[in-house]
Formats: C-alpha cells, structure tokens, sequence
C-alpha cells in the first residue's frame, strides 16, 4: 500500500464518526483533503453537515465536493474536527503546518469539542522534531526573531514559495524550526509564545482526542 | 498644568537620552506624539539619529516632522524606545494599547535596549486595571475567543471606531478586557497569550527600564 492509500484508509475511518447534524470543522493538506472527499460522497448520499474550512483552500475542495460551509463565527459550535498531522508521537503530541495552515488549524482544534488525527504510517515518531516545526510570524517583526531563534539554537529558516516568502491566510510568514534537540517541548511551546510577533506555532500539545493511522491496509485507532 | 502640558514635560525630559548616532523606537498616541514633536526639533539642529515607528500614523508624524526613518528590518539594534502608556503602577508594568498599536509596539520594546515610558500625572494607579486591557485578535476567531473571555468573567468588548470594528495595522481586532478584579497579573497575561488567535496583549510587563511623569511644571524620573 502507498502512503496515499493509508492515507485515504485513515480518512474513510475517521469520517465514521460523523452523524447527521454535526458541524464538522475540515482540516488542511494533503490528508485531509481525502477526508473532504469521503465526507463530500457522504453528502452526496444524505449526510446532512455542515463544515467549517481551516484554510482557503480547504474552502474551495469543500465547496467543489458539495459540502455546506459556515464560518467559525456562525458556528455555535463544531462537534469533530478532523485533520492531517506532520508527526505524532507516543503521547499523541503532534507538529502541524507543513501546509501552512496552522493559525487556523490551531484555532479550529481548540474550539472543538472531538479532535481526530489522521495520517500514514510515517507520521509515527519516538519523538517530535523530525519534522521541522513551523512557526507563524508577523512579517514587522520576523527578523528580528529569526535572530533570537537562531541565538536559541533553533536554526530558523523563513518559508519560500516560489521564491518569494510564504504568505499564509493571515498575511504572516513561517519560520521552520528544528526542535531536534529539545527536550522539554511544553517549555519550548510556552518560551515561543510569550515573544512578541510569534503568532502561533505548529506544537498541537495535549489537543488531539483520536488518532487514526492507516497501516498497511487497515485503520489503528489510538484514544487518549 | 493641564494633562497635555505634563506629557509635553515629560516628552522633553525623555528626549535628553537621545545622542547623535542612535536608533530611537518612536511610540504612538498623543503623548508619543510630543516626544516625536521634540525629536524633530532637536534634529532640525542637528542631531542625527534614525528612528523606527511603531504605526503608520508615528511614520507620517515622524516624516513631516523631518526624521529620518528606518524599518525594524533594516535597524541592527534599537538604542532607545520611547512611547506613552494606559496606566502605569508601583512595579512599572504598563497598560498600553489604547491607540490600538500595542502589537508593534510591544515588539518595539521587546527589541529595544533602553525603553523609556513617557505620561501624565493621570497615568499612575494603585493597580492596573481601571483601564480596559486591549488584546488584539485574529478575525477568524475573534467571536469565539470573545464567548471565552465573558466566561472568564473579563467582559470582553470588542472595539468599534466610526460604527466599524477597530482593524490595526496588521489587519486584526482589539478586544478590550475588564481586569479590575484580576490578582494575578502575570498568569492572566500567560493564560491569555496560551489561546489561539491572540495574537498580543496589552501587558507590558518587565519591560519599562525607565518612567518619566510630568508632574504640574516638573518630570519625575522612575527607575528600575
């Protein structure tokens, strides 16, 4: 089996836990994007949802795959959100935002009452920093915290995109770190946070609920 | 003396720090607006320094005033921040970000290697919090974090200027926040900047080395 195929054997199993009524909140990337589409022939067949896009482009394949879509403001609440990972360790911490959509990721994953995780078997680390973790900037200030991070240790590299810099939704920059090194990764999320300019990083600690890895040709489903 | 007159004061005491050669971070809002005034002056006899604005209304102030500007980008380091504040207590913490510009601000102060906060006799408080405490917030989720602010009891209010939602520079919203009956001050600005889609808070604290209050006709100087 490819990654693509465990991927879209996670997606076939995580959209099981959507029900008629719910407000599902849609992830981002690769990953995701089958789950948009087993949800779309779901709708096709009845389902009645409503979703709400992590990014704009979520936004477009939702719209595409005929799924209704509210904004987060409109939601009173979503019930699952349910979306890709870059890593996820033993303690189902995960490093999101190779897609770039973490901002929003993030805020969609605290504002939800169940969090699934799918992803392919790579995805699995002993522990995070593999992937290098993404950081969300505001362009007045990203070099000057590229300094610091780089005093840190934490070898920034600003995001390029066909050579010019990463614009996310938001209109900021990425900075991708490597965390190899660190140990005390909840420490490490706190320091990033508490600098000004940082928007967001891409540790999603302590927020996934379920996380469903496709191996081979089944679906291994880990809860908290 | 009039409030207008002890910010002049103290705008003219501040400006003393300033020695040809230096970078100055220039702040914003109406007392700010003195010290860019003074600034500019002392530079029509010739001081030279470049200074780095922290709003797009500082930039233009500053340009018409005749000082040189530079971006945050292209400064090595700042020598001297300067800019007004909310309020101000006993410890020195700060509340800023009544003129809607704390975000550049606090990244100003962040990057700066002496910072100077500049006020009327007005702004000393026993406490902080009879001022309303600005948090800027990403659109996307600014619905959701307001739900969650009034269910910490901090009566969140979101600001509105000429009938529209308040944007700043970087194209977000401001919340202001009740925080009279908050004892832990430190906690709240960590447990805020924890939620995703704030982007900065109006807490600036640890961060003013010196403060200067005008006083009817005379400047008192604070220091760390």
């Amino acid at each position: 089996m490819s990654l693509d195929q465990e991927k879209q054997i996670a997606a076939k199993e995580a959209v099981k836990y959507i029900k008629s009524g719910m407000t599902v909140g849609l992830g981002t990337g690769s990953t995701a994007a089958h789950m948009v589409n087993e949800l779309g022939k779901l709708v096709l067949n009845g389902l009645k949802i409503v979703g709400v896009p992590s990014s704009e482009t979520t936004k477009k394949l939702a719209t595409e795959k005929g799924i209704p879509l509210i904004t987060l403001e409109n939601a009173s609440s979503i019930d699952v959100y349910i979306d890709g990972a870059d890593e996820f360790d033993s303690y189902m911490q995960l490093i999101k935002g190779g897609g770039g959509a973490l901002l929003r990721e993030k805020i969609l994953t605290y504002n939800s009452d169940l969090v699934i995780i799918i992803a392919d078997s790579q995805k699995e680390v002993k522990r995070l920093g593999d992937f290098k973790l993404p950081v969300e900037t505001i362009p007045f200030a990203t070099q000057k915290i590229e300094k610091l991070l780089n005093k840190m240790g934490l070898q920034p590299k600003l995001r390029i995109k066909d050579g010019k810099n990463f614009i996310t939704d938001e209109g900021n920059f990425i900075l991708d770190l490597n965390i190899a090194d660190i140990t005390n990764i909840p420490a490490l999320e706190s320091n990033l946070k508490q600098i000004p300019g940082i928007v967001e990083t891409g540790l999603f600690l302590d927020m996934a609920d379920i996380i469903i890895v496709g191996k081979g040709e089944t679906a291994i489903t880990i809860k908290k």
